[in-house]
């Protein structure tokens, strides 16, 4: 389906509401953001408008440079994030930036999200990684761009692929989460903050349970995702 | 009542939706079947659709052997699960899993959820199972045939029977609940991530609170089940 | 207003549905029953009937001995706890009993709910009480009326009094609440189930946090509930 | 806009039946005033009246020494309260009191909620500040304006600026937030909730986390409120 500017901003203004349909944001916190990889550029939320005015003609289209093409708003604070993120990575077509509760937790905390159970491993086969905390000169620097840096470098460091961990949390940040399709990178953020809640209550009742166990991982990891994926209803990989 | 394959999936899309409506799942997580035991096979909800998708129709019928017998889509993938307890436990005519949230968290900890109060006390007269972590050779092999075996065995090692015993958790995984029809296996789902969530702030808020005394186990649980239960309507089991 | 049967079912009616409505319940847990005192009789909830289907004319009426005065369904089995209540205590008009969930994990925990700030002293002087575990003489006698013989005496000896101390936590069960109406009663079970959360959440955060002194706890209380009341609308004790 | 005193109790209303629609309140807890520093008025909610029943026309309207001007309702107890900051604060315009439970349960915990990311910083600089237990001389004289008191003068205490720190704590007590217009006190309470609960979390998850660095402070903070403000769509400070 071929994209246009309009396309995109429909897309982008449906993904955006489904933020705060799904709790996952109030007020003006979050965005989402859509690529047309082939034109290089994405469309965003406004900076600073609330869910509850928002209109699909408020969406801004912005290059992967973050250099404006179309739009009368301020895109968000966040478009550089964004903008490097679809840069470095091929592939991906949905950013999505949520301050949900139970995933600023864990980034506010400074701790990776540990794998504890099957949930997390039908998303994805390693803990969540949570970055460290920016470094001043990042800070004083462009900083929504060092956002982007640091959350590439971060799975660089650990050897992890953008395409079979599509979430992040930025030390006293929060979550970023992305996909193929903004659907997806939605779903993520969604997934993510439940196996968040999940996490948190269960280091509660028992703080001295260990990671699953790799087989376990393995095989629920591999029936959602492997070559041999048996789940849903076609061996796409969701 | 005569059930047929069209009744049959009617039930099972009803009780399947029930899971979203009372908060216990979101997106495709969990499924229930409602089984025909006269005819050795079950409907189930089909693998990997999301409950906002779901149609009475789209019910896929299996036998006990987990063998297709109606349907376009594929079943559950945990259809093995289902159809081992079937095979191995008379008279239960509905099946459930779930991954809510505080039952999932109890069964991430590996912990069987104590006995603490008479609400849990109203519903079994034990502590709420968690089996040990599958072992490999189990994961390695038909896993969720295996998980069926896991839970049979649970029960069995502890003396315990499944017409008194309505839900277990897996380790690592999550709950699953059973009963004598759907309806009382999707609410025992209900009912479990309750006594979860109730057991879970009972010790937040007093470590070392003792298990409920036996006499008050016995008076609650025998009020409701017993040969002379006089709680409800009549001398059902409710 | 002169109450008959008819208006007495109604009202208890109203009053079991706004347990549901307000979260406090689910399923059929809980009850709440409404009394005419003159009559010495008062409309109670059927037992076992889930709120879904509840309707007015299902309410029984019994006397303070607990004898069946008007109704085709048996009285909840919790029924002979109201009864001694209203029996024992003048000018009580409702009760209402459930299962919410943070007033049963302090049940559950078997501790009394400190006064840790003034919306707890907004509604009451005194920390909400626990009683014991009952004696198994008492769990083996006639166990709804004890239940109500051990509220009695739990207040008894500790000097308070049930005008002034409106709720109380029975251990290892749950809260009761009552009050001059029935509408009142369901208030206070409202109320109790959030000074339940709010004061786990505090101990959460600083488990060494005294108790409100006797200043502030007076200031608040006396300004809603003593003879110098300025809060609301009149002088009325509310 | 010239403001009247229909048009500041029909703001105030609105402002007020906010508190509910957030899930702030319940029942008559809370209130919110809406000030018209021209005429040294507010508006302000009647007196234990419910949210339930609540109509424009009850809006209380009383000048910035407490006295009636206008309405048929007691004013809110915390009428003196408001009036105090309004009388010492020039500039603000709205002024909201409620229990919102995770701020209640900081404020009963008697702790400042400390700085631990960014959703915090994008608000404010500081620590959410909680004052120490009222004495009791100023509990036995006028407690509501002493009330008033104790938040200005802790305010001062910590070289705060009311026009920067727009939420406070009242130890043992609960919340209350301002702002330059009603709208903006009543998303203040809101925003201070969610940051109590965060805040709550994250200390759950990890006890040993440091306070925020100050560069990450600074930069978030700045980028919506400073000089060089670039968050939003003008150069407003929000």
């Amino acid at each position: 389906m071929k994209k246009n500017n309009k396309s995109l901003k429909e897309t982008c203004y449906r993904c955006n509401m489904m933020l705060p349909e799904s709790g996952l944001v109030i007020h003006t916190f979050g965005n989402v953001s859509v690529a047309d990889r082939e034109r290089k550029l994405f469309a965003i939320k406004p900076s600073g408008v609330s869910y509850a005015k928002l209109k699909p003609e408020d969406m801004v289209i912005v290059d992967f440079d973050s250099q404006l093409v179309e739009g009368n708003l301020n895109p968000s604070s966040d478009t550089k994030t964004h903008a490097f993120l679809y840069k470095n990575w091929g592939n991906i077509e949905g950013i999505v930036h949520t301050h949900s509760t139970y995933a600023v937790a864990w980034a506010q905390a400074q701790k990776d999200i540990p794998m504890l159970g099957t949930t997390h491993a039908d998303h994805l086969a390693t803990d969540i990684p949570c970055t460290t905390i920016m470094s001043d000169d990042m800070i004083g620097g462009d900083y929504e761009y060092q956002t982007g840096v640091q959350i590439v470098e971060c799975l660089l460091e650990r050897n992890l692929s953008f395409g079979e961990i599509e979430m992040i949390l930025v030390a006293g940040h929060g979550p970023f989460t992305w996909g193929k399709t903004a659907e997806k990178a939605v779903y993520n953020s969604i997934i993510l903050e439940e196996l968040a809640r999940m996490a948190y209550l269960t280091l509660q009742i028992n703080p001295a349970v260990p990671r699953l166990k790799d087989s376990l991982i393995r095989k629920h990891y591999e029936r959602k995702h492997g070559l041999q994926a048996y789940y849903g209803q076609k061996k796409s990989k969701q």
